[in-house]
Parts: structure tokens; sequence; C-alpha cells
């Protein structure tokens, strides 16, 4: 997918995300099979090589934005970024199948936690690592709007993407209709849902968070079955995202033991 | 306390700690009953003014730290801190009795979480926020070898820090034994415990929650009556501490319904 838009702010603070800057590097980075999270090309550049990375990016599927030379100075380590610097995940992203196989492969009714608009990689980390305890065989994660598996989110998952696959899909809401027809149900956390203890969670389960701020995007909300609502007894609005997560995702585990 | 010892490198990340710099504003801070978290000193200043400092700090019970020059300097904002500067705590801390007062006001049994060796701002603000919509009464800290209640703390805490009181106290365990003569069982979370969903937990309660790496401190945990374990059913240690203690406390709000 290709479009333009002005940086987002996150990423210039997770400064850890893995950059590889140059036409060349970035050619090889992509023909050698690596996972590249978004390219910066510089903006009405369109010599041979550039065009070449375009290619690349295109067949991938790999989210392009163009900017002006300030701006990859800006995001450049070497210097010598020649137009061109691309993010690469710090681990390979898995299949929506590969989730789907891990739970056949353990003989359970799949559990399955899916992440809208999460932009922020600690609740990323933080989600992954819960996924792993509460026995969930797989997140998933939409491609725009959300942070990818960077340096950062591994070190916050504490070790957990060595075991639980990810997945990175362009559109969540095609995603989740294509899982119902494999049989899973979907719930999405919302304040305004059902109890969460007076639902029946123990079949092969989508578990939906948003985001802090936006919460589940309406399009998704729209395609899930129910609304779970935690109890919430206090005075502020909402739980942290991975704490509610955690929340919902271990009422998963209570109702299946 | 007066003790003195290396300065611990989380306090140099969390740049949001407000400082108080200079001999006359730290005395003011302290008259003025401003809480201060820590207070800097130049190792080997005996002058009138700093003696003063001292004499306050030592009425307030607050940690000081002996440094060299180099460090005064570097934790410096203002490049005025004649050998003196105070981390002022961004809100007021609650007393232990306060906590108390909050569960007699709502006629519940007491619901109090209690922090051993939380460094992390951001755990700390998390488990505010999840205490306050958990429906507890209070969140108790200890003085020394954690984070207090600082900017990112507040920030993180999403605004539980106007409702929820956090109280600091010197010596966890024994206000935990002065809160079993109020009548109060202590749960203490440990992955070798008994399952959650096994333990009653709706009578008055206290929650234990440690870090992340060092759980909860061998004297601590010979006062809990319980250890609570999370059951973890995949292939790394432990989950993130904010979201251990979310679990936890939505399995007490649980039980209490």
């Amino acid at each position: 997918m290709i479009q333009k838009q002005a940086p987002q702010r996150r990423e210039e603070t997770d400064e850890e995300t893995f950059t590889i800057e140059g036409r060349n590097a970035v050619i090889e980075a992509f023909r050698s099979g690596r996972t590249i999270d978004k390219l910066y090309i510089l903006d009405g550049c369109h010599d041979g090589p550039v065009m070449t990375v375009k290619r690349e990016a295109k067949k991938q599927d790999t989210l392009v934005r163009y900017v002006t030379k300030e701006r990859l100075d800006q995001l450049s380590r070497t210097g010598k970024h020649q137009g061109v610097i691309a993010c690469a995940a710090a681990y390979a992203y898995a299949e929506v199948e590969d989730i789907l196989q891990a739970a056949r492969n353990k003989n359970e009714p799949p559990f399955v936690v899916l992440l809208d608009n999460i932009e922020d990689p600690h609740n990323l980390g933080a989600v992954i690592r819960t996924a792993n305890l509460a026995g969930a065989h797989g997140v998933i994660i939409p491609r725009n709007r959300a942070v990818g598996l960077t340096a950062t989110v591994a070190r916050t998952s504490a070790g957990a993407l060595n075991y639980t696959p990810v997945a990175r899909v362009t559109n969540l809401a095609r995603t989740i209709a294509d899982l119902k027809k494999e049989g899973l149900w979907f719930v999405c956390a919302d304040m305004k849902g059902t109890m969460m203890y007076d639902l029946d969670l123990r079949g092969p389960i989508g578990l939906v968070i948003g985001s802090e701020g936006k919460g589940v995007g309406q399009l998704v909300k729209e395609k899930c079955d129910f609304t779970a609502s935690i109890p919430m007894k206090g005075d502020i609005d909402s739980l942290n995202a991975s704490v509610a997560a955690g929340v919902l995702a271990y009422e998963v585990v209570r109702q299946r033991m």
C-alpha cells in the first residue's frame, strides 16, 4: 500500500527501530526477504534505483512515505541515505494461518488477540507477553496506524515474541470476516458492552482490543459478535490498554479451565 | 533516613521529576510542607544553610544522598544548585489511615494494593490507574528502593492520582503487621502460590505485588497470609507487573460481585 502522509511522532521516539539506509542496501534487504515495516523515499525522486526500490516495496505491500530531504536527514544515522531509508521489523511476522495451525497443533479451540490502533510499543510488547502466558495462539495487528515489531516491542515482550506468532494484516475487519468462516467468534472490548462475566468466552475466540484513546474502530466493532466490558468501579475513564487486554484474556482463561 | 549510596539509573531517565535547586529554595520547600522524595547534597559540605537543609530533611524523614559536584551538575537544570538539589513529589502522599477511612466512608471491606520493589514509573502509574477502576481504596508503596509519585507516574495514572490515595511507608512488612490488626488479610502474588481462583478474596484484603525481576521481598512475603498465582500457560516467565496487578485485582472484583 502506498500513501502520502505526514510522519508520525511515535516513530521518532522509538529510537531503536532498525533502519537500513541507501538504495542498494534497501534493495538487498527486500530481496533477502527481510520484513520492512516502513519505507521513506525522497519526494519527487524517480531515478532507476529508486524505481526499483518502489517496485520491491509494491511487491511486498510495504507502506511507503514520500518525505522531504530534511526529514530523511533527520531520520538518517549514517548521513548517507541517498534518498531512501527503510525501517526493518526486529522480528519476522507470521501469517494468520500459522496462528490457526498453532491451535490445531495443541488440539485447542483457537484463541487469538487482535489489536486495533495500538501505537505504543510498550503496550504491544506487554500484550504479546500476556497473550503468551494466557495461552493465546497468536496476535494480529493492522499494517497501518499501528506500531510494528520494533526492537522496543521485542524487549517489552520479555521473550514472548520467540514463541507467540504475530501476524500483520491490511484490513482487520476483513480478517475478522475470514476468521469467522473458520468458526471463530469475536468479542470486542468496549465500556458499553455486556459484563465480561456474563459472556460465554469458551469457544474458538478472537479478542479485539482497541487503543486507550480511540478504542476499537467502528468498522472493526461492527464485525464483532459481542462486546465485553470490564467492571469499572472508579472515577477515571479506562484501564491501560495492556492491562485491559490482560484482564479480558484471563477471563477467557478462567472460563476455559 | 540518611544513607550514602550510588545514585540509581532510574532517576536519571525519569526526566520529569520536579527538581528544586539551591539552599534557600530547598529550605523553603521543606517549610512550606512540600513533599520531598529525595535530596541530593554535595558530599563534605557542612556550612550553615546546608546543615539547616539536613535538619529539615531529618524532620521529614527524607532520603538524603551525598554526591559529587559532577553528579549535582548533571542533575541541575539551572546550573545554580549551590550544592543542594531536592526532588519533589508531583503529588502529595496520603497516610495509610486515609485509605482505611476511604473504605469506611464507602462502607466496604478495605481493599488495598501494596507494591514492593516497583521501580518503573509507568508500572506504578498503571497500577494506580487499575487500583482506581478495580475499586481499591488505596495503594501503599515503600519509601526506599521504589519510584515515588513523579510526574511520569502522575501522567501514566491517567488522572487516578486525583482520586486514589497513595501512602508511602518506611517498612512494608511492619505496615502489613499493623494492618492485620485492623482485620486485613494479605495475599502475595507469587508463581508458586495457590491458584488465585481457589482462594477466597472477598474479605478485607491487601494485595501485594512485587517487581518483575525480584518479585516480593522475603520479609514481606513471610508476613502474608496467602500466596496467589496466576495461571501461566505459556513459555516465558512472568507477566508485566502492572498486568499481573490488573489480573489479580480483577479476580478480587469478580469474587466480590
